[in-house]
């Protein structure tokens, strides 16, 4: 009794040079009929760590027979992942217009007749006719909305992320594997789903508002969180049984095997709980799980155009007036200024990432911390 | 009798090797009081006509004297104009982050408290006074929103747009001077304005929602609009006496003294107009003016990857059915498909620009067309 | 009577995400034994030129015969013409390591034991055994060479170049199509074809020593020279039958259908006296001839860094002292220098090409001029 | 009784936007007469490391008087060090032309008849006297060499270098500061200094040949190398007094300012060893040292296009057929390939450095090891 493994490419763009580049979708199908998790790594093409996931994760579901089903999605975008200059990779973003690639989803259910006719004529279903039908809707939605996309040719900005919201319409649960620059682990967690995420048992996370950002993880739980209050105002409390979380892998550029594996069991535990796999992973000691809401992740701009020496990790704590890095300019040394300066904590805080590299022009994104965080 | 040409530097922003790069004010009064026109250039990196023109410009002014003031910024945004990759430059969005340079300025006024206030104690005054005053709060919203924008250090995403914004609140009339990949000459005016932007001559034009989307024409009309909205609800027909545009000088990458000169005399004309040149400026005979809705104008995105041939120029008339743009592709070959391929007109429009190589991936933005134009 | 066309992909690398890029070989072969000639086009990856006279060429090929055969490649670098950053092509060099891709050739006949062996055992044959037994010495060695290069690994510098390199060993005669940044039309001709080079019409000529210089025309009649000498040492007088010419049409980063077909008839009057074509195409009336030797090809780099308006076009002639460009630096008006500067020629010349952006930082390749030219 | 320290410019290399890059250099002269030891860092654009460590040797000698003199270029490369694209340097090659800046160096006395008539007329000569006025005529040399250099203007390529050979020329002891990509701490070492060396505590070292391949040590030590040829065929044994390594600080991109003081007292260590420093530093235990020639430091080339997992951190020594790194390609599915796949050593080695990314196309250098070493 094993998992049914299968395997289709979709062709999604091609290079000046003629040759195809395609989605690679594996699905996996238990024996018994159940849930539909949805995974997929890298449409940040320099976010490799969650690849790594997803070959462990294979080699377990070789031997692993789960309950209904699982859509992995590797290298889900390839002509980011492919945007190599010198030897990293260009990968945050359309390198011919500059659009995040994670934030070129579609929001096609806010305040949509479609879906307050549907919310009508589905009160008094029951929740699981519901979902299956809403699928449906999501489905003819989204189709429509790609027909009109390529109505002028297959615009870049948007046409991946169509397909994988496509292939993603279908599921219960939404895991999109990200990682920051040199960084930490943690989520992203929309509101509604601030307690049940306490089954991804990643240290770090960030409560997001139930809106929509334009981010996969939004674009797959607003249609329901729209669902959800176009019921409300036809007077039914309506559960949202859909989940969807940005994992954040650690660094990018590099991808680990071994801690693949690690990352692996918080994977599999989440799956056990949500009834996928039967057997329950023998996590590690649990650490903290410390929150802040978005508003609270704050950003520091580098102050100067230097060479910075980071003073603490991602993932550690600390006090207001902590020297979080230390810059060196010997351009100073022209203008009576000492060459080394220091950045100093404005608030207490968490680390959670850091710019790649030391050699930083000023303004730009030196630091990002968790502040007014609580567990 | 002469005008007073004064110029001073603003400290943008320091490299990793500590130099700084900065603004380049330069600020012409003419002898008698009279209207303030604010002109920049190459916000986006590769778009440099703007520079020639102001070029032409100051040669004039050096012996021509104005009424009011002119305040010219040339190379407006020096991190972008120097971010060369190979021989072009990479400079219409943030290296870093992706964001569009042009996509970056601020909507302070938007359901803004202090401006109903303004609007109720200036319901009586008369506009010139309304205009005066009217600009000294819109300087001390700009500090306060910059003084917020680097709380946790100058981000450069905004920044530059911040400071530019500041340097124009003072004036009357915006020229924001762009470029297009490979473009004829247009430009972008605000519904408002339709028939007031009939003294810049030039010869295509979209017009755009009396809205904010993130640009700098629509950051300094975008304060005028609201005024004029809120003092509607008051009760008060308000007349905006304030006017943006964004002009797009050809192509990008390259600049060209003689038709700078040209380009200049349109500017002139529209000066002249404005009653801040007095002699008239002797104009080309005038083509045609063709206008399209911002809706109306087209992307067509590359089917294929392959190498493109563009069949019309732009600024050409077409038709439907026209062949616009000839493909080729020798993978084709190895699939049974015409090395040759051809892109058709949808319908009726004008060639505006296009991709600037030849060398398109798919869904790339070929080309960009005004349908449904009018004069 | 038509020619045989055939067609063969060789893999020549794979994308980080895995999807292969290759060779496209194709070979046509007519009815009639004769001579060999060998055409690739877009080593370097933004010179798209090459290509759009592939097309023609194939075009023409279908319906005329020819004698003898024809091997072209069409997009000869894969890896090179995807290098887009942004809208423009990276495609001059590795983007790993730097090296040109015209640089990356091998010499394996220099002071080579093999080859001296060789002219030994055919001192006495006559000249097309030679040609012929050679062609084959040279492939034994060119394999020999390729095993060496793949022992730790497919090198990528030298990859394909070998790989090219082994396809062309059993031709008489190469054209490496090839195009300038901003450009007029112009031949690479190694001094022994000086004569021999007026078939091939193109206004302009560079003669190069006959010597290894790793770009594909030095390393394909090398191996011919070096055969020369050796013969002479052992006091046989050989003529090299063959022939390699580095043909640059134009400007990068564009293809031009028309001028294509212009093109063409300058290759297939090359090919007609060569023997391959029967007919002889209507060649436009001739225009002059000149050339310059290599060494008086000079290269005029940005004085300063500024905007650069080119004052004339490739393919004009200048006298010294003649305004070559204009440049603005802006920065001058705080330094008490004029805004405006010119760069005048050191000597009488013809441009050839210039930098293909007017925005040029101090020390770059701004222009280059055939100097002591002659007809 | 301290330093004297003192500081001045040298203008580079002018922006597009017209801002100047300078060299910064700061020379430190002891109270005492003694030899002069030269110490750059950062010529290639993202090795920062050298620059921490020169900020620790700042600090040093701001209470620590020495012997001689030290000459110090921080950031020895602007131009290179701010070509910033994403987050990342692109400092490794000119951006315009593909050249390594450290291939970039002159030769100047090569087959030199200056050098043959100096070693003519100094045949009699005390060493001293030698040393003093050959780098008198090296000044000379460079000098000529750069009025050739910028007879067309500023020729990028090689600018830089000519002015860092120079500021050299006078010098007793060369350290040229550089990282690896993500790589152990190693020297380059000169034959000829081969025993010398090992004053200069760092584990790993390749023995490079006493000839000229453009990088900055053999720039320096080849006409000491030249002279003392030119000496022995007339007669004369001459041995070299000058000195030159460049020395690889760990992995690019990054500064962490504790590891500097680790590396400092290497530095200092070499620099008592010759007499600039008085007090010998406390130096950890020693490690073994290791050294390999440079034809047994081989590259192994990425066999794959695909994600990289490094089996072994740099640093590492390993046994033929350990695996090195584990590739994981997902198109192997549609293959019928395993997704993962083994780079197992060809032979016993060290690993020194590793391509700093797990993104890597096939063909790339993913790691580089020393092969055959010995202590």
């Amino acid at each position: 009794m094993t998992n049914k493994i299968s395997k289709r490419k979709i062709a999604l763009s091609e290079l000046p040079s003629g040759e195809k580049l395609s989605l690679k979708v594996i699905e996996v199908d238990g024996s018994f009929e159940g849930p539909h998790c949805y995974i997929q790594a890298s449409v940040h093409g320099a976010e490799h760590q969650g690849n790594a996931v997803i070959y462990r994760l294979l080699e377990y579901l070789e031997n692993n027979p789960i309950i209904g089903k699982i859509t992995i999605l590797p290298m889900a975008n390839p002509q980011a992942i492919n945007t190599k200059i010198g030897t990293y990779t260009f990968g945050r973003f359309n390198p011919n217009t500059g659009d995040n690639w994670n934030r070129l989803y579609f929001d096609f259910t806010k305040s949509s007749t479609e879906v307050v006719e549907f919310a009508k004529s589905h009160l008094q279903s029951d929740e699981k006719d519901i979902c299956k039908e809403y699928k449906k809707l999501l489905k003819e939605l989204i189709l429509s909305q790609k027909a009109k996309h390529i109505e002028y040719g297959p615009n870049t900005n948007g046409l991946v992320n169509l397909t994988l919201q496509e292939l993603a319409t279908d599921s219960d649960y939404v895991l999109d594997l990200h990682t920051g620059p040199k960084a930490t682990r943690y989520l992203y967690v929309p509101e509604y789903l601030e307690q049940r995420s306490d089954d991804l048992h990643f240290p770090f996370r960030l409560i997001i508002p139930n809106e929509f950002g334009s981010a996969m993880d939004e674009a797959t739980f607003m249609p329901w969180v729209n669902l959800q209050s176009t019921f409300k105002e036809l007077g039914r409390d309506f559960h949202i049984p859909f989940e969807s979380y940005t994992v954040e892998l650690g660094s990018e550029e590099i991808i680990d095997l071994e801690e693949a594996s690690h990352d692996l069991l918080y994977i599999l535990n989440y799956l056990h709980h949500r009834g996928i796999i039967e057997e329950a992973p023998e996590l590690p000691r649990e650490s903290e799980k410390l929150k802040c809401k978005l508003s609270d992740y704050k950003t520091y701009y580098a102050p100067r155009g230097a060479l910075y020496h980071y003073n603490i990790s991602p993932g550690s704590k600390f006090k207001k007036g902590d020297i979080l890095a230390t810059g060196i300019n010997f351009e100073n040394l022209f203008r009576d200024e000492p060459v080394k300066f220091e950045v100093k904590a404005l608030a207490d805080g968490i680390l959670i990432n850091h710019y790649p590299s030391s050699s930083v022009p000023s303004g730009a994104e030196l630091l990002q911390v968790m502040q007014e965080y609580y567990s």
